[in-house]
């Protein structure tokens, strides 16, 4: 689907509804402002289409037919393929979900297509056209960096979420309550992915940052670094996070040993207390001719008193060493 | 055995069924075009021959003559040797199965042959033949390309059959159906192995992507930027899956240890739930003479009221506290 | 709020009290030395005013505004902005509190913002004032030693924190007093976020000890090369102290189950120091009819005797075998 | 011990018996083809001897009269010194031999002195001899290439044998042999071991097949890369065995968990076959006056069938939930 | 306190005695050989007294007064400041004791320092006075090279003590002799600081060999090629002990979970072993009128046969099985 089509001169959005894409195209060709071209979920037909018009790279056009791709930044002589992990941190599920934002920047041209959950670029569109008319001006590449920024932006609330189950699995794992091991592994598991969405992005970022590529614009190159400063630290925090998963993971196993330790203790002394007056009774119960005690009147209560002083006694004793 | 023998000129193949071997080196030597030969497990004794018609460098031609080669690019003056492992993921037996590939490119020849259980060629070069036709008039360097393209491809199913493990041993460990230990050492072998045949490829696929050979015709470089691209996404996914696997392991361990405890409260709770009617039992097997209720007619099946009464008072508290 | 606004000339301040923002940028335009503005958890107003007044960096500024920045140093042309985590050990919570301390260094001016807990510069102003005037004479770039010198110097006391409860853990876990795992995992967790606070400084302090920015006066490199020195000791302590941390941890667990072991074996041993007397007291009370020792008139007495020393003896040999 | 002195011209030996040093010293000076004297666990005297008459350099004299070096490469102007880690694989014992081979490489002479468990360097010789006169014209990098050649292919077995091992050990570990921990152990510590003597040589090895020294004929040049790729293949198997070694050993610690929750189980099965039976006495050692399946003639014999059918009854619920 | 101040020239001692600083001073600046100043312990007075003398650079000077530097090689112009740590270990204890030396080299002077438990450098200039006065020729750098061979030296012997006790430790666990956890935590901590004491030097090492440092005379270089070669393997020594000393930690855990398998099943054995006969004793205890076996004379002793014999045949069937 074809989201929105519109053309930019001097930074200013030159029509109200969307244009088509052959006008687009001429746009594009002619030099005059550029055009930013929006697609959500495209079909190999609108895909070959806008990639037609444009003359977009062909085995771009083909990876960005296909999901699952690896983030990356490929420069095409004129021309530039952007593939974007974004991310989404379901909060009940405590997942992340990934979608993908493949951006194709080419002289008079910015082609963007979203799949999965990618966060719309309706945000970032939006922001370029009120708040950085300056940056627009500067060319399509403004459009690049609105998208990495935004894409970026939304890295944040995913390791912060994270953070948070980090803090409530501490509390579970020390507060006692036992058995957060599958918790643990399902974090560490989105850590990783999420770390596999970001990390490969830091090499380009650098790059653009350096000015490596000529086309971008020297004025968004301190644009750019901001993103890729903010892109190193998110990823530098996931790295933390995998880090403090693994250390959890291993202080639950110690725990757990610890709470078998206080369990196989409390069995313990329960059985103790439980063994001696049957061993009492096991006494009273032997066929000694010549066993006084049986005979008296009050010998049965005495017996039944100590049967039940001598459990409690134990109770306390082990209260006090720490095993009940 | 030669599977197949053809001459090549401006990409298209110039006859039905193949050429015996010294016809080829003939036209390979003409400059005219290139040819491609097609070895199946050749013997030594093939191997000689081919290595002798089209020059093969020496050392390279022993390489090939053995198996369980470590994956590399080689160039020599004018031509290249490229090892490649070829990998199969048997559903079945939950095993990657190795093959190789080892493939002679030189000026106006290429001689590829393959050991083990290599995916055969007949694929890659019909692609090639039919799809790529403006790629093969680029010269023998497409062969290359095709089935290096072919090899990581291949590649892909390997990886997906992994995770498919991974998340069916997730769903075993967490689901309470013990001892995947096996099961998960085995899967994290699998990609160890795994990652020692791809990631050796790594360094040579960067430098196919950044024109490091100039023998590689310019408009190729996309081309291997693509497979460069596809082997390090893989690569990186089976990273992550030697390291869930370590994860898995670590939990797992977590998890047997929970269980031990489960059982050891199940095993206890039920001891003391034997425990309480023995000690009544005991109580009135005592031989005092003084035991009223022993006397008393109902005094006998009070007690074995007694008896079944507390066992299942015990076993309501230790479902309550969770034991049983 | 401004704490203070200083205009230097050969290293010497000026005036006494504080200058306002306007006088400051106007002495650090007329090229006569420099001025020196300390904030202290500024609001975006007077961030704004300040970044009016000297014409700071637009994206600086804004980093300036938020916290939780990751360290680092960004070259403007003409001017410098660094991010830099300060920290503070508190012995009680056995807690490391970081604040952050951003500094604007542009040709005449040094702007310096504290967030958080950051140590009060006052001291770095005042040993700059009066130990270093030499260094004030080499410009603005003192104010960015004297600042990272204070920081760096103010990891010291942390990483010493951090020794001392390492050396009260191992005391603890070895000394027999279990389950320190929580300990142990803060402890670490508090190393893996210093690593995170100082390791993206180790770059930056590296450049400038090589002199990569050539405003950098020449006679200022070897105290930058102390500060990279200084913070270069404290990272690779802190790295120590990680690898230590594992290694407790792993101890831990070791010792956890060592103790299992021992309660096991002391539990195991009264259980048979209790059987036994048991067995001896269910044989006697067998009905045998021709069971001679029952008629006997010190029959009981003597088992009694026996049911008493049997037990004696085990305990006894428990001891010897360590299992009590 | 001098164990052979020949002269080579053109690659053919000039004589049968051995030369004395002096005369191949002379013949190394005179530019005629040029001389290999081969040392076996040299007496400092014999050093001394060669080392005077070659004009070997000193330090490297020094470094080849103490065993335990670090496999290295150094270059001296005009010469070598190459220090070799040989390895052998005692199947018996299951351990890594190692012995070291130092090489002295000059204009015209080639020295090389074994130590400790050494392969002898006959075969290597030989080969040269026989096989590849061809590299011997080369001149005397060629005895360089020859023993490298050797060192590095007697790393293959080695492996191998510890793959054998690693095997063995799977097997064990999983099929219920338990207590590998020792050997898994020991094989990790020759994995190590291993690794050091190979991969200090990797670098030195990388830089003879890029041709960083002039002095390596260009015509040799593939035959290390020849060597190099081994060696780095060897390295990277020996690699992955570490790692799987690591794997192993995490894996047996969760088989001991299983194994140990299986011997808990099944003790407690057999607790409950005979707690049954005795709480079964017990309820008829009561001493109730009305009992009256006491005096029931078949009441005994009844009594004896339930306690054993209650045990069989047990015995076989407990093989159906697998504790038994 | 000023241990020696000397004056060479051409290699030679020009006096007996000691020098006063401020000759030694006059010697420097004249040019004609060196003088080589060695202070113990130095308090501040004495080092200012020196740094003032020899003009040595400031914050070297200020390093040199405080202890727990790291070790590291500053090049100031026209000299060199070095912090070596120096290493001892103690048999007795199991620890490495750590000391340092400070030297400054400069034109015409050396100025060494030590702290805490450095080995004496009495032997390194008595060696260099006697066996390498041609080196002393070249130079003040003879002595940098002198005090670095002797460091570098003493710390052989700490890693030979440190393979020893894991030796030791290997036999100690495998052995059965439990819980060495205490041990093996401590050597792992004795040999991370043992690698942060040398690794840092290996870059300056590397350098000064590699000629980056055009004061050191050319022919000085294959002498502290050899001391940079002597610390690699030192280094790459103590990095091996970490990974195994590790791996023991591994090892040791799982050794104490077979030990407590092995404690719970000799500890279950003993438990059946009482059970039968105890079980036995009450079937006669029950009082069923009609069992016969109770009123045969030879009853009671054929059932105290009984519970004799079948603990004998439970304890041979354990041994068979081997759990006692």
């Amino acid at each position: 689907m074809i989201v929105d089509c519109a053309h930019y001169r001097e930074g200013v959005r030159q029509h109200e509804g969307a244009l088509d894409v052959g006008q687009a195209a001429e746009h594009a060709r002619s030099g005059d402002g550029f055009v930013w071209v929006g697609l959500l979920h495209p079909t190999d037909e609108e895909l070959r289409q806008v990639a037609d018009a444009f003359d977009l790279p062909e085995l771009a056009v083909e990876d960005a037919g296909r999901e699952h791709q690896r983030p990356k930044l490929e420069a095409y002589d004129g021309s530039f393929f952007l593939v974007l992990k974004t991310s989404r941190y379901d909060q009940e599920e405590e997942r992340v979900h990934f979608g993908e934002i493949d951006l194709f920047l080419g002289s008079g041209y910015a082609v963007s297509a979203r799949h999965g959950e990618a966060s719309p670029l309706t945000g970032a569109r939006k922001r370029l056209q009120e708040e950085h008319q300056h940056l627009m001006k500067a060319g399509v590449a403004a459009v690049g960096w609105a998208i990495l920024d935004q894409v970026v932006d939304d890295y944040e609330p995913v390791v912060a979420g994270i953070e948070d189950d980090i803090e409530e699995v501490e509390q579970e794992i020390f507060g006692g309550g036992l058995d957060s091991t599958q918790r643990i592994y399902f974090l560490k598991r989105e850590v990783i992915e999420f770390h596999r969405a970001i990390s490969p992005l830091l090499v380009p970022l650098a790059l653009l940052e350096r000015g490596a590529y000529p086309q971008i614009p020297e004025e968004l190159r301190p644009f750019f670094r901001d993103v890729a400063d903010h892109a190193r630290r998110v990823d530098a925090q996931a790295m933390s996070q995998r880090e403090l998963l693994t250390s959890i993971l291993e202080a639950n196993l110690a725990l757990v040993s610890v709470h078998q330790n206080e369990v196989v203790q409390a069995i313990s002394a329960w059985a103790a207390i439980i063994a001696v007056p049957t061993f009492l009774a096991s006494i009273w119960g032997m066929n000694f001719v010549h066993m006084p005690e049986l005979k008296l009147v009050f010998g049965y209560p005495f017996a039944l008193t100590g049967m039940l002083v001598s459990p409690l006694l134990l109770h306390r004793f082990f209260k006090r060493i720490g095993w009940l």
